[in-house]
């Protein structure tokens, strides 16, 4: 039985400040679920309804650290994030990292994504192609926004997340520093880069001209058809699937 | 002022049955709302706060067919399958095509594509690399769903749109069929396709077996990371940046 300080606490964590002064976030959905419980992150707090709790047992023993709350699927719909109605919810330990950015590694490097869509669109096809780490900056939507987390499908697990001001992180970087921008070289033009910070901008107003002049090479998805314009995350999918080597 | 009756007209076209009876359906947010009214379809309502239809009288007067309604934002609100608010909506003649689509041009051949989201977005990537015609299976969610309205950004205008029996389709057709699967050939060791029909599956299934069978060619996205999957309307992005001539 959840306590109202309990069912107070888990609604708080939708909350960004909430969420990084308890260092807690949520995370729903029954794959991005298995996909916690199948790590050795640490779990504070699992509330499953019986049959979801009967069904998947050996993924509970695998986190003796978690208090389990056996609970209504009423009550998991109320603390929901998400439309659909689930049966398993978990209160994670969030994690953030104790060091700056690795400067010479493939980066993602986000400036002000706003859309927790797109961002965990973003986080799901880093960890696909392989890119280990992503730096945002200070403006854009939090990692562990509820929607961020289910749009990621776990992949917050395998992908290194930080936040820090984004030319700090450049100017430590030797690597070719790559902006998205509409007038830039065609991708199709382009070999891949061994090494490679990919900087891709906010949805509706892309990189800031100060990171722009920064950039070393200005690549474009040169456009054929008639549409205006690509989604970020699907930008960042095409342009990875060209410039990272494979 | 709206009728009681033309109130229950417009939320009754959220549903496909009637949307395919009454040969309507409904656009709605700024920038969809801006490309129909920009376009030569027919528009048999305007819905508008003050405001907006002050602000785009030019983009009225293109439309003389169409019943403008001046209305309260609430009005709208309840109307509305969107989560934001918005200040306009139309209801558009719904044209299907007539004939049967071209059997040896560049398309996209949809299998079940069920997320309303994932289908807009295919639509839009059509649109942004210039292919001219979709066909999907009759179990796939349908063209003018809200949603699907919504997140194809207008490129319903500039797509040809068609629903029928994919072997069928396949069967007239005498150009390469490419299956995207996952042990198919890697998309980087492939040229461009001066002209294929690319089939892209269901988002939990995946293509059918029997329409696996009928390609001449099976193609892979190949994965370096630990992400376990694409999204549907992703893979499709990335599939057409390699596999179209550019």
């Amino acid at each position: 039985m959840l306590s109202k300080a309990q069912i107070k606490h888990i609604k708080l964590l939708s909350v960004q400040k909430y969420r990084k002064q308890e260092k807690q976030f949520v995370a729903e959905g029954e794959k991005v679920v298995s996909e916690w419980l199948q790590s050795e992150e640490v779990i504070h707090q699992i509330l499953a309804t019986p049959e979801w709790a009967a069904q998947h047992q050996p993924l509970f023993d695998r986190h003796p650290e978690a208090k389990v709350h056996i609970v209504e699927a009423s009550l998991l719909t109320s603390l929901s994030s998400l439309k659909a109605p689930k049966n398993v919810m978990l209160v994670v330990q969030l994690a953030e990292p104790t060091t700056l950015a690795a400067a010479d590694e493939w980066t993602l490097v986000l400036d002000s994504i706003q859309d927790p869509g797109n961002m965990g669109s973003i986080i799901r096809i880093a960890d696909w192609f392989g890119v280990s780490q992503i730096v945002s900056s200070k403006e854009s939507v939090d990692y562990y926004n509820p929607k961020v987390i289910q749009a990621a499908m776990g992949s917050h697990l395998r992908v290194r997340l930080y936040q820090e001001d984004l030319n700090d992180f450049i100017a430590r970087s030797s690597i070719p520093v790559l902006a998205t921008v509409l007038d830039g070289s065609s991708i199709y033009s382009l070999p891949p880069f061994p090494k490679a910070l990919l900087m891709i901008g906010n949805e509706g107003n892309g990189l800031s001209p100060a990171l722009v002049q920064r950039a070393t090479n200005k690549v474009t998805i040169p456009r054929v058809g008639g549409a205006e314009s690509l989604n970020a995350a699907m930008a960042t999918g095409i342009c990875c699937s060209h410039l990272l080597p494979h």
